[in-house]
């Protein structure tokens, strides 16, 4: 594992960036809302498709579907079909997934913490914006 | 904070999620591959827009500038401008943005322990997709 420390790592990072790795395309998926609160909602343990569907409010059925197969694909979720009538399909986090917990609910942990001070932010830096918009004209 | 034991934290994320709160919008936004990528270089200290675009390979000019524009609007970036011909401006970490780093280079730590796995299962799920469209015909 890379150190956390800021000012050794980065430039591995650069490197790795400049090699076309994966590593944008990585961050793109595990930093992806969908792919967070799934895999959060998974860490609690196995779930069905519509179990999943309840829980993320706000998620069409098109997107948790593609949100499931592309961590299906990456290897941090496990889909299980059972043949019984009807069809049970579950969903798990793989052993990879499940080391995936941790640094994700931190990040989700981090969003929580600051969210008010992020909309404060916002609207700080929006109030701004029209004030400068206002002087030009 | 919140704790970081999933059997704790899932209802209070559940709850904020049905309020319509914008934690999905932060994790949007600080989970983006750019944002990382732009935070990650910024640990490093203050830096000039030209900078940024070298260090972080693949960026347009563009997505750069809307990504620092974002984060600004967050306040998880400061941008400052010298009157000085060329104007100079420059990018640094707010002490917000500073709090973000240590979560952002852990899910990036993440990303490049699992990569070579990550890549390995997209290769194995591909090929077991082509099995099964190749017994279907």
């Amino acid at each position: 594992m890379m150190s956390l420390e800021a000012q050794q790592s980065p430039p591995d990072r650069a490197t790795a960036a400049r090699e076309g790795c994966p590593l944008r395309d990585v961050l793109d998926r595990v930093g992806d809302k969908w792919s967070v609160l799934v895999v959060i909602c998974l860490s609690e343990g196995t779930q069905r498709f519509s179990a999943l569907r309840r829980r993320i409010e706000g998620i069409s059925q098109r997107m948790l579907t593609e949100t499931l197969r592309q961590l299906e694909r990456d290897g941090i979720v496990q889909r299980t079909v059972y043949a019984e009538v009807p069809l049970r399909v579950e969903y798990a986090l793989t052993p990879m997934g499940q080391t995936l917990i941790e640094p994700l609910a931190a990040l989700a942990d981090w969003a929580e913490e600051h969210r008010a001070a992020i909309v404060a932010a916002r609207e700080r830096y929006d109030r701004a914006q029209r004030r400068a918009g206002g002087d030009q004209q």
